[in-house]
This record gives C-alpha cells, sequence and structure tokens, in this order.
C-alpha cells in the first residue's frame, strides 16, 4: 500500500487504498454476476457516499444499512433502493413511513406484534422481509420454527401496503469460525435450511419467497451462490485483521488502516505505544489461539510503503486513546517519537465507523455519515 | 432515577441525572479538599463543557484531557489550566505550541527524546509533568528506575520553557482489581513507591517534585489522599456497571444510562435485542466470574422511573448496532416493541465518547465535544 503526503498527519486516521477497495467491490460484483444473483452491499462498513459511487460503477443499484438515518444519507446521495437490515424501531415509525414514500425502503421484521402500527402508519407500499435466525441468537425467528414462520408470511402478504419479499438471515457465526471449510460448512447447511423452508412455505402459502444472506465470510469463501437470490456483505471493501487471520482474504486485499502517531518506545518490554486507542480502533477484538484477545496488527511504514500485514506487531491493549503493541526488536531502530505506524485494524467497520472522516492514500479527505 | 417525557426518544440516547452527577462531583471535591490536596478531574468521560459548569460550582479550576482537540475545546469554554494527560504528540506540536501561549498547558512526557523538539517550538513557558508507569505497562518510566527518572527530571528543569512540575502516575491496575480491598492495596504500594521517589529526586536534584494520580477505582476508594498533591480521576462522574461490580460505587450513585428501543422479544431464550450497539454503547466489558463478558446490564422503566441497576439482565452481546439482553422471563409481560429499557453501560466513558450529545433525565440536551 503506497502512501503520499503523510507529513500532514496529525492524528490517527483511517486511510483507505482505493485501487484495492475498488478490486474488492468488483471481485464481489463479478461473483454475485455469475452466481446469477443481486448484489446488495452493506453501507455500514464505509458509511460513505463517496466511496458508495464506486460500488455504482460497479452496476450496484440497491444497498443495504443499518439505521434509518444511514438511509436518509445514502438516499439524499441518489440512492432509490435500500434495505434496513434491522427489526424496525416502531419510535422511528414517523420517519421511517416518510423515507418509504420517496424511495424503495425495505424493513424487517420478526413478529406480528409490530404489523398492526406498520400497517396503520406506512402510506406507501413496503417491501417487507421476515428476519430467519439461523441458530445465531440474535434476531429473528429460528429457522426450524416453520410455523411461526409461515403464518407471519401470511400475515404479511394480507396486508394491502406491505410487500412480502422473503426471508433476510445473517450467518453471524461465520464470524467466529476457525478456517474457511468451518465458513463454508455453516455456509452449506444454512442454504439447505433456507431451501427446505422457502419449499414449505411455497407449498403452504403459494408464495414463493426471495432468500436474502449477508456475512462477508461466506460471501468471500464460497464459489458460486446457490439457492439465493441477493448477499449483503460489508465488510469486504475493506477486509481487516479478523478476516485475514480465519483465511477470508489475502494480506494484498486488506484496503484500510489506521494510521497512528507513535508516542511511546520501551524496547526493555518491546512495545511501543502509540496515540490511537478505543475512541479511534474501537475495542473490537479477536481472539487469538492461547485465548489472547488482539485488537489489530501494526505495520511499518518505510519509503511511503505501509508493510504488509503480519503477526509480528499485535495490538495488544487499547484504552481510550492509547494503543500497546508489541513489537520486534527491530523497530527500536527505525522509530522515533512521532513517527506514524499503521494499524490493521481487528474489525474494520467498528473502526470506520468511529471516524469524522477518511483519507485516501493518495492523500485526498473523503467525506462521511455521522450521526448527529 | 426519574426520566421525563421519554415519548420524544426515537434511538439509543445517553441519558444524564444531573443531580446524581452533581452530587459525585462534590464528593469528590469535598475529599480532596479535606485532604488538603487538588482536584483535576479527567474531563475525558464526559467532554462537555456545559457539564464541566457543574465542577465550576464546585471551585474547580484546573482539568486533565486526554486529547489536544479536547484541551482546545475547553480552552474555548474558558479552562485555563489543563494538563494534556497522553504523552505528547510530536505531530501536534504546532497547535499545541499556538494553546500553550494562550492558557496554562501541562504536557506530559516519558522520555529525553521529544526534549529537544519542545524546547525548539514552545514559545511559552509549559508546565511539564513526567510520566512514571506504576508497574502497569502502558506509558511512563518504570518506577523502580530511579536513575532515568532523575536524569530526566535534571533534563527538563535546565530548559527555560519546560516548567517541570512533578511525576504523572495513572494506576490503570485498579480498574481489574476485583475488591475494594486490593484497590487500596494497589493503591498504598503506589503511594509508597511514589514517596519513595520523591525523595531520592529531592535528593538529588533539590528539586521537589508534584505527585499526580490519578484513577477513579482508588480515588473514590481510599479514605484521605496522603503523600499526593493532586488527583485526575474522570469516570467518577458517571460511575459504570464495572465500577459498581467492583464495590467503587453504589447503585444509587450511577448517573447516567443508555435508554435503547426494544426491536426483539424472544421469550423462547429469555432474551430481548435493543436497537443499541457496538457504536452506541461501545465494545467495552466485564469480564465476569465465570469467565463470560457483559456489555452493561439492563433495567426497565416503570412510572417515569428507572429501575436501579442489578445483575438480572446482563447484555451478553454487542454488534455494530444490535444488543443481546439476557431477561428474567416476567419481563415479557412488561415489554413490548418499541419499549425503551435503560442500559448502564460497562465503561460510561466509551459509552459516552461515542454520542453526539447527551440528553439530561428532565429532559433537556447537553450538547458536548465531538472529534471533526
Amino acid at each position: 500500500m503506497h502512501i503520499q503526503n503523510t507529513g500532514q498527519i496529525q492524528r490517527p486516521t483511517f486511510v483507505i487504498d482505493e485501487s484495492r477497495a475498488r478490486r474488492n467491490i468488483a471481485m464481489m460484483a463479478r461473483k454475485a454476476q455469475q452466481s446469477g444473483i443481486q448484489l446488495r452491499p452493506h453501507f455500514k462498513t464505509h458509511q460513505s457516499a463517496e466511496i458508495g459511487s464506486w460500488f455504482r460503477d460497479q452496476n450496484v443499484n440497491r444497498i443495504t444499512v443499518s439505521s434509518l438515518s444511514m438511509a436518509e444519507y445514502f438516499a439524499a446521495s441518489g440512492w432509490n433502493d435500500i434495505t434496513l437490515a434491522i427489526p424496525v424501531n416502531l419510535r422511528e415509525l414517523d420517519p421511517i413511513a416518510g423515507l418509504a414514500e420517496r424511495i424503495r425502503l425495505g424493513l424487517v421484521i420478526d413478529s406480528e406484534a409490530v404489523i398492526p402500527s406498520l400497517a396503520r402508519r406506512l402510506t406507501a407500499a413496503t417491501p417487507i422481509w421476515i428476519k430467519i435466525d439461523p441458530d445465531y441468537g440474535r434476531c429473528g425467528i429460528h429457522w426450524q420454527n416453520h410455523e411461526r414462520i409461515t403464518n407471519l408470511v401470511k400475515r404479511v402478504s394480507d396486508q394491502q401496503t406491505l410487500l412480502f419479499q422473503g426471508l433476510l438471515v445473517h450467518l453471524g457465526q461465520t464470524y467466529d469460525a476457525d478456517s474457511v471449510l468451518q465458513i463454508q460448512t455453516f455456509h452449506d447447511r444454512q442454504v439447505d435450511m433456507l431451501a427446505d423452508l422457502k419449499r414449505t412455505i411455497a407449498d403452504i402459502t403459494g408464495i414463493v419467497p426471495l432468500i436474502s444472506i449477508g456475512d462477508t465470510p461466506a460471501s468471500c469463501t464460497v464459489r458460486r451462490f446457490e439457492q439465493v437470490d441477493e448477499i449483503r456483505p460489508g465488510n469486504f471493501i475493506f477486509f481487516d485483521a479478523m478476516q485475514w487471520l480465519h483465511g477470508v482474504c489475502r494480506a494484498d486485499e486488506l484496503a484500510a488502516v489506521l494510521l497512528c502517531p507513535v508516542i511511546g518506545l520501551y524496547p526493555q518490554r518491546n512495545q511501543i505505544v502509540i496515540y490511537g486507542g478505543a475512541v479511534h480502533l474501537s475495542k473490537d477484538s479477536v481472539t487469538m489461539a492461547k485465548g489472547e484477545r488482539i485488537f489489530g496488527f501494526a505495520a511499518l511504514i518505510e519509503n511511503h510503503e505501509i508493510g504488509e500485514i503480519s503477526r509480528q506487531a499485535p495490538v495488544i491493549k487499547v484504552s481510550q486513546e492509547h494503543g500497546v503493541i508489541q513489537v520486534p526488536p527491530d523497530w527500536f531502530e527505525k522509530l522515533q517519537p512521532g513517527d506514524l505506524v499503521a494499524v490493521y485494524p481487528a474489525h474494520s467497520c467498528l473502526t470506520a465507523d468511529l471516524q469524522p472522516a477518511y483519507r485516501l492514500t493518495a492523500g485526498r479527505p473523503v467525506s462521511k455519515f455521522r450521526l448527529s
């Protein structure tokens, strides 16, 4: 990763390699196209209108977001087919109904309890997805509960303003899988169960649901998508240390780092401290083989080139503004206070979310959404 | 905690009980006064000019911050004695020198390597603290290294623009202590070692350093401060689930909660899901007795009264926008989608940092600093 004008950087700065990110987008767009399915990327990872335009360049015209305010932000930059992929928050129903009048705003539900409110308030016909829980234990109706799912399909379809779309699933387990084989096993089992569920629903109701699945690990590692209609990965645009450790991406596909000033050098304990802590990186971590949590991996910047990710310099602790990195002894010959090091974050989505803005490796700033 | 006008709340909202927060401030101000020492509270916890004024009401006139931009924010609201309690970031030296011309800006160093740059760029006489590492392993010179510390004291004192103040310590271990007794033991050992170090420095250099210590757990649990000149606690204004679990505060001293809409109810597994995840709460956690990590504790709101913190409803998982809470079975008789629950966060500093603004329990918004 080649980087320019680092002399201007004073504080922790999230830097994006545009060519790598565009390559990642093109890879996923091609894969979806070859499988004959829709790509509806999750924009919660980058949260930027400008970066969204890189997806448009690959003919992506539908997206996923994780909050209403993010949906409003992207609608304002011309996206008119957006799925809000979190169970509908009834407290936001007025602004949701307003946005659903202006764009095609897909909503997600997992309970009959919200239907009366939706039916009463939504004035435009609104796409509805039923959230299915693939034994992940977050939201959704458990996928073995065919009866409840089928009943909810019928209830939605009975409402004039609710346009039933299909089943929406997030297979979160793939983020904890420790090998590509395990990711693929989880994915295959998911797809088989969804296919079974789809047949049951079609048999009982006569309605054939679409199938929308989500996660980056499976989207990147399965060869071809079978039996699904849509994928919603997000993280793949940047990837991160977690995806690299799990074998989901290659080192040269990592498209974002946090550049951090060195503020302390401790050769006695082979550690450095950076200005870059939980408020810049987040406290998300990967648990390593011996049970230790790491928050990212650091790399040196030499001759304007950011070193590739490696296990040699883990971020072992973060407090509010500081990060502690375990480093090889030869780093002390190369680093001075005030130098920058690059950190490949454990989880790029949360690191990106924390930034007021980004910077491209070419040096230009990129604006993004921020909750106000 | 009594709360008004919750009907207006649409999204995860950080709510502060002003009377509890003011009581916490008064408690710490009184304790410092009774010990005859200075209170220089850490404003990284609340990051708000308005809340800062509650400290002014207790005659606090010096503060601590954790970033230059936070120092600039508080300087703009009239604070003119601020310690920037993180080793100086040489990349920010120009704006640091600028601010040091306008206010009394204390800087922290732990290495001779930064002295030439400081001496060259600072135009105003600037207070300098030497950071000491009390075996915590973040920043600072290890406190047993009397020789390096003494040499650095001499080097600083030799510079005309650098006003040597003393030794600054953060005893981070107290956050991992599992009892008040252990916190006090850590604290006593720290104070003894600092007193010893102070005598050594005075004997060798003739300079008597001030002693500034920091952490909330010790500041709250020791009866009286001996042998220190200044304390810099921050978290005590709000406290949080971690401090409550460790016995540092009482349930009725917790002064902040995150109110979150319920978006999913799962009685089969005694769980609810809230709109409120890592981007609202942070991913900071407390590790419980059986090794499980929890991200906060939830409480019901009944008749405008927020229930006290208890262990009955832990937040067991957070993803970007969702939180999963394990709840007692009777909560399902009381909750509907769209209701609010209160979450006492694991770590209030990081939760507060994520907010664009706060709200008082009385209903009024409170603005705060935000990195731009």
